[in-house]
């Protein structure tokens, strides 16, 4: 594939020059007859593009869809079902195998110096306690790096907290550095003896009662000891008992554990380019989600957003169809390890060359307001016109090291070219992971606009294809 | 008591009348030292009360205080022990009595069209459902009014689903219209053969997973039957699955009951007047609260913000002190029918005249915009004297049809003046009744408002006492 531009009679880099200013008419990679489809294409989604409605029943028919529960395998059945109702032209699915993890029962109350109960959500992946809970005193540390210094002699048989708080941002980079706490701590607290650990939960919601889940990884070098969120409000209260300076001895249930194998499915849905090339533009949102709340957020509106700009251009006649295939994917289990994006490029990983552009919604459903990209050189001047169509829509053109998303991830790693459109999180960690993640948080109107950048995105880059990098 | 300015001397009528411009000089009731001494009272809340301290103290180390658990035993110790801390000269208690009703686990689920989990509440009350629960088809009602309107045979056998939406006001006049679905909807489901009912919460958390819970009242004529609230999200989404039109079956298993008798007690304070009148100001506000939260709102914040305020008049020096008693009053179990006022009006029926003025706290820990009396014509030009002592707060002066509190209201019945220092309850019933009841709602500075408010209007009461209604 090379620039589109240079095939093009005067004419049409003529037309081309008045779609957008920021490109010069007789450097413009896009084809101008393909910009005025993109942006009717966009007009069309911001006007209404369903995105709403199929987040909608997507929680309301299958609700919360953990890896592995039998609402996985409805949510599945749901996706199938959805991209052939939308028109899809081929839908199929592909293994996607991990071990069970189950929730169970979970509660912790304190028994010294007073009785209390706390809101508490096992993190993913952790093991329980004996059914019978275990009691401990509690020994505080400020962060994870406070934990890094922390000594056996602090922590040996006791429940580590630590207290960190994450910050807010429209980025969401908050939670990169907060979420180590999560993610490491419990080995890092098994290292010292410690017989449990609590975390603040990683998530910017004050004043709300929900705590927050998500993965813990476990060091084998360690023994596996349970861990759980407090809600932000808990914390609070938690570190009030301790700023007393009496010991605070706190009791764990947590009935959670890996049962067993289960193959759930990424489900893949194509909307056939006009040449039939072979070559796809390759989009998606997760299917699955934490058991919490009804996953609206994450990631109900990142497949809502794709499936809905998908089926857009399959709505086109087929001669107005881009030249290559869309190719949308609702992944499987993408929460508890990305496992679907790993079995996704174990299956394509002779057919790199053959992916475009790979970009996932996951990121809840604020606006999309910037455009990265992390592709060849030679690629930029085409994003940069791309932006140009994505402008009005009140996107900027950032910069060219992308993360495309967790599950377009493993492609990435193998050479794909990736994209990502940036939505706005600044309330997103208000809900994520939490029982708070539901319906009520999705604007339909944001939705359009996230589903208009999609759309105008996808389509280009299937008409035009990429630029190929330099061998 | 009468008109105290028509004892004073020319200078502290001169002396008055430079404390407030909206009475002028020879017609003010209130004293110019009082008025003085109300000022720098009332300024010194506003430095630092030291309310917020008491109800991060209340939430820490005693939480969750529903009438007739443990816990409402250690929050009379609490409040014992924290008036005695803060120096009130004397603190008794006297006995409250009523049945206990006890929460016990609650769960409901959708057996039909689809498995999905709600959130529920029961409410403050309820039967509780067999062991192993029930199950019926929901049948939707817009609000009470519609289901005023409903049929046995719309209804019988069925589980009633009741979705009104309280709206949001600064004075929480939403909730009368909106609670009568609460109140008084179970047995009107029953009249018409209902299994159970649901209700929406009866709250303006739109967007937060916690249902509100609070009292329902059975009609003796009916049946009863179990009663619990959605949570705003789990109401939109049984809403959702409603629209579809096809039969939605729920099961719901409640252990809610009525166990026991128990005696509470109603903690009383006084600061001593100077001169021993045995008349006195009410206030105070109540010590229990839901189980959900913490009752950081409801009522941690009305008890420590009278407690503080009847602190600053007895750090006055014993010659400063006002002539009358102040008395300050943590209720006990105002939340299930107001058994704590009602107890103290049965004990003090004989004593209402020595009651110069009566109000409490109890709609949260927003700033006091109001003031409100109900008081004898003869008496009004005093209390707008005092309004224009509390407006430098930011406190307009209402009318003289006051509320005066819940606790109050049997007192108010057997002719006690009361009043009412309004606070802004926009976010109020965003928290109200649920798990979300908790201190981090609480603004210390927003407290020491009300602490000022309140100090002011009880000292210049204590001091003044009030002129007699017309026989």
């Amino acid at each position: 594939m090379t620039h589109r531009i240079r095939a093009l009679p005067l004419f049409a880099v003529l037309l081309a020059a008045t779609s957008f200013a920021t490109t010069a008419a007789d450097e413009s990679p896009l084809d101008a007859d393909a910009v005025a489809r993109a942006e009717a294409l966009r007009d069309r989604a911001l006007a209404g593009s369903g995105a709403y409605a199929i987040v909608e029943d997507l929680t309301t028919r299958v609700g919360p869809r953990l890896a592995g529960t039998e609402a996985d395998a409805r949510g599945v059945e749901w996706a199938i079902a959805k991209f052939k109702e939308l028109g899809y032209d081929k839908v199929w699915t592909e293994p996607v195998s991990f071990p069970v993890w189950e929730r169970g029962f979970e509660a912790a109350r304190v028994i010294r110096p007073v009785p209390q109960s706390f809101a508490i959500a096992a993190l993913g992946g952790s093991v329980g306690t004996p059914e019978e809970g275990l009691r401990g005193e509690v020994v505080k540390f400020a962060d994870y790096a406070a934990l890094l210094e922390g000594t056996r002699e602090q922590v040996e048989g006791k429940i580590v907290y630590i207290g960190n708080r994450m910050q807010r941002a429209r980025d969401g980079s908050g939670y990169g550095t907060a979420v180590r706490a999560r993610s490491a701590g419990a080995s890092r607290a098994a290292a010292l003896g410690a017989q449990a650990i609590l975390i603040r939960s990683i998530g910017t919601a004050a004043n709300s009662r929900t705590p927050h889940t998500g993965m813990l990884s476990y060091d084998i070098a360690f023994r596996k000891i349970p861990g759980a969120a407090l809600s932000n409000p808990d914390a609070d209260l938690l570190e009030n008992m301790l700023a007393r300076g009496e010991p605070v001895e706190i009791e764990l249930r947590m009935g959670s554990g890996i049962r067993d194998e289960y193959t759930s499915r990424n489900v893949i849905a194509e909307v056939t380019g006009r040449d039939d090339s072979g070559k796809v533009v390759l989009i998606g949102g997760h299917l699955d989600s934490w058991d919490l709340g009804t996953g609206a957020l994450d990631d109900g509106a990142g497949v809502a957003i794709t499936m809905a700009a998908g089926k857009l251009i399959a709505d086109l006649p087929r001669a107005q169809r881009p030249r290559h295939t869309v190719r949308v994917v609702a992944w499987a289990n993408e929460e508890q390890g990305v496992y679907g994006g790993k079995a996704y490029a174990d299956a394509h990983k002779d057919a790199v060359a053959d992916h475009l552009l790979g970009f996932e919604s996951d990121f809840g459903a604020g606006r999309v307001w910037r455009f990265d990209t992390r592709v060849a050189e030679a690629a930029l001047p085409m994003m940069d016109a791309i932006g140009a169509v994505l402008a009005p829509l009140g996107i900027e053109r950032g910069g060219n090291e992308a993360y495309g998303g967790a599950d377009v991830g493993p492609m990435r790693a193998l050479g794909m070219p990736v994209a990502s459109l940036v939505q706005d999180g600044t309330t997103y960690f208000d809900y994520h992971h939490t029982a708070n993640d539901t319906l009520d948080k999705v604007d339909a109107k944001d939705l359009d606009q996230n589903v208009a950048a999609y759309v105008t995105l996808t389509y280009l880059i299937a008409e035009h294809g990429l630029p190929p990098a330099p061998q």
